[in-house]
């Protein structure tokens, strides 16, 4: 464990942990080694006495919170007894009436008793800090809170678990055995033998840094799955921009709005192809007025193509290309896109085929460029579209495949310093450098990987981290 | 109790107890005979063991929510057996970590095993029916969790700890004893004597009437307390009408709108002065556009007024009066209105004084009419205008004066339904009509307050009642 352990507070701390709108039953969070004496000064039992000290760790008890004599809320008490407890500390939660007034009377109560009010996360960051999770755990907390759909979920969790602490403690294990080597070698040069070690070292070094690239591939279809695919839908007027929106959304669209949070100051329209999830930007307020997108011009759609990382370009394929066609080609030069030849119902009247297409694009482009025949207004093509999604992002995999997925952009940057600190001991041992030399850059990606488990990590890493929790967390 | 007992559910339910919404911590709640063995099919203890079973009653345990044998969560689970729990069934309670997906995965799993979603309300409609609490107490819940403001809070907090259920109860007493006396004396004539009889019980209805009176002249003053006030603005463009508004939101509009819930679909602008509440009607889209309300010509606002309790009056006293003054003047004959006299600070060119104003008045009004001198410049005269609104709707009090408030608007329809019933029994007694006649009226009015605490109701209101609540209470 690291310096912040030196810095760590010893203030009682307390939020509200369940969200912050009316709902039946609240709970009120207080963690510390004064959270009994507190708590005891505003709770009493059911006969109206001061108890709560005596109550014994894992109870859940009936109750009051009182203001001295006037009762403020009927509620639930519950005490967890350090060690034993989410923070490691003496914790209690008051599970309230879940209306914000109440809820926010009994906080107050907390904060004129001698608590303090926790910061974002923490709770999470005792956790950490009291050594009950690593610093991936405390992470993965956060994100199946956060989840948005299955992949999340199940990523979130399974790092929860310990599945990304264990691979990484692995790699670490491998590394700091060769270091360990080393060094005794170079202390105690007549019982250690490093004649033929580098080329053995080479190899190890060789096997954990196709691991850790491995885990590196996984984070971009990770991140993808995740937190879905950034989407612009381009197009002339009545190619169909709307009518894609509107199949694409569906009644999928309630499911990812029901979930509050997503529909504050939106900026762009969520959309799933089963699990993959497009946010096509932008769009705020199209559902109100359906004709917004089809106003978005070349020059509109300019701008939003640069921010994007995929192009939906739908073309009515029962009229020809023009200039306006060509301009929209172009910008697609350096994106991955996807055209759908729309109106494909209309076979007797097709002017532009995929022939026709490829060859307009061959000219600017040369990576892959599905090309979809769909009819929005028969909805036909979705199927091909989410393949072709996959195909360029997903590396055709619809359904996640991999067993471990980082998914968590500071891990991933983490794993590719430690990988390229291994490519400088592969060098060095090709170069015949001495052991000591390349000895440094093992212990930089030894260092790499525990910053992601969270040993080798300072205070301000550690804050940055958890002051992206939630309040009471 | 009633009949409603015999249609009881058996089943197990469960619901997210907890607001919708991403936060640290979730509970789902399960209460029924089944309770524990449903959970104890989907949890598993810390050494991975299904031991819920042989939980302590009151005690809260760390484990795991698994599907078969994969982990879905890391929960805290707290057991209440039957009848020492909310429902005075087996209660089992999941604390699970707050995120909308693995929320909706327990739950999802609970229905699974066995449970059915619980009904809004049903939890709550359980604890009555099995007899915990009765009808008031139950309302109170809901409106704890609801309090928008702490009159709100207080008089619901007081009805839950049965302030309302021990006043309905008393009264109830009174008038048994006095069908219990009269049913004596027809059936056993030769030991109880009814001779002066009738002009005893006058004595005692008139009390209990005349504290029935009181309870139901609360309940005006409650409503407007808990619920406020529907105002509307009216006066001529830069009469200073956004002004009024900008200084009476102020900073206080934040905390109104900081609870969830109060701002979707705004119809109204709720502002507070101290803690009474006006909801400033149909603003909506006010803080965008800062002059829409100053657009609000006499052809709108004459709707608005109709539609309004208070009227707020703003003129700019530096201009003269002109013939859209006389016809706003005449929109205000019906309703209770405040007339802000504004631009004060301009003391040098006032035009309209306060008797100018109330000669206007008088000829179409003839009710109280505040005149209040104000800058909204200099943020003069929002004290009075406080004053005014508590003389014109609380009887001069802005703090609550009364220990019991009725805020209930199916309590005060009951009360009247009781007190007439006592009016009809003081008739026939002024009619020297036989007691077995007026006897219905003393078991009507017995029955009516009866109603209000849940001791003579239908399945019907019992289904309305609790239908209100939200998911999970």
């Amino acid at each position: 464990m690291s310096t912040v352990l030196n810095n760590f507070s010893n203030d009682t701390i307390c939020a509200i942990a369940t969200a912050m709108s009316d709902a039946g039953i609240g709970i009120i969070r207080v963690s510390g080694k004064d959270a009994v004496s507190i708590c005891d000064k505003i709770y009493i039992s059911a006969n109206k006495e001061h108890t709560l000290i005596k109550h014994v760790p894992n109870s859940i008890r009936f109750g009051y919170i009182c203001d001295d004599s006037k009762i403020i809320d009927e509620v639930m008490i519950s005490y967890m007894k350090a060690p034993h407890s989410y923070t490691k500390e003496d914790v209690i939660e008051i599970n309230s009436h879940g209306g914000m007034l109440v809820m926010n009377e009994i906080l107050q109560l907390l904060l004129k008793n001698g608590c303090r009010l926790a910061e974002p996360g923490e709770f999470t960051k005792r956790a950490f800090l009291n050594g009950r999770i690593d610093l991936t755990k405390a992470e993965a907390i956060m994100d199946v809170i956060r989840a948005q759909n299955n992949f999340a979920l199940e990523s979130s969790r399974s790092q929860l678990q310990g599945k990304v602490y264990s691979k990484i403690k692995e790699l670490r294990e491998k590394i700091l055995y060769q270091m360990a080597f080393i060094e005794s070698a170079l202390d105690d040069p007549e019982n250690y033998d490093l004649t033929g070690f580098p080329e053995k070292l080479r190899g190890i070094i060789e096997s954990v840094n196709s691991e850790i690239s491995f885990l590196i591939n996984t984070a971009d279809e990770g991140k993808i799955r995740k937190d879905g695919i950034k989407t612009v839908i381009v197009g002339k007027p009545n190619a169909g921009k709307s009518s894609l929106l509107n199949t694409l959304t569906g009644d999928e669209r309630a499911i990812v709005t029901d979930i509050a949070g997503t529909t504050r100051d939106i900026i762009e329209e969520t959309v799933r192809l089963g699990d993959i999830v497009l946010h096509v930007i932008d769009t705020a307020g199209i559902r109100n007025t359906d004709d917004v997108i089809e106003k978005i011009g070349v020059d509109k759609a300019k701008s939003k193509v640069s921010e994007a990382d995929l192009v939906l370009y739908i073309l009515d394929s029962t009229s020809a290309l023009d200039d306006e066609d060509k301009q929209i080609i172009d910008l697609c030069k350096d994106k991955k896109t996807i055209v759908l030849l729309n109106k494909n119902d209309l076979s007797d009247n097709i002017k532009i085929t995929e022939d026709i297409l490829r060859m307009q694009f061959s000219e600017i482009k040369t990576d892959k460029l599905p090309v979809i025949s769909t009819s929005m207004l028969k909805g036909n093509g979705i199927q091909e579209l989410k393949e072709a999604v996959a195909d360029l992002f997903l590396n055709g995999d619809i359904v996640p495949k991999q067993e471990l997925y980082i998914t968590n952009l500071r891990h991933k940057a983490l794993l590719k310093e430690a990988y390229d600190s291994l490519m400088l001991v592969i060098d060095s041992i090709d170069k015949k450098l001495s052991e000591d030399f390349y000895n440094v850059d093992l212990t930089n990606a030894y260092a790499a990987l525990g910053e992601i488990i969270g040993e080798e990590v300072g205070d301000d890493l550690v804050e940055e981290i958890f002051s992206k929790f939630c309040m009471g967390k």
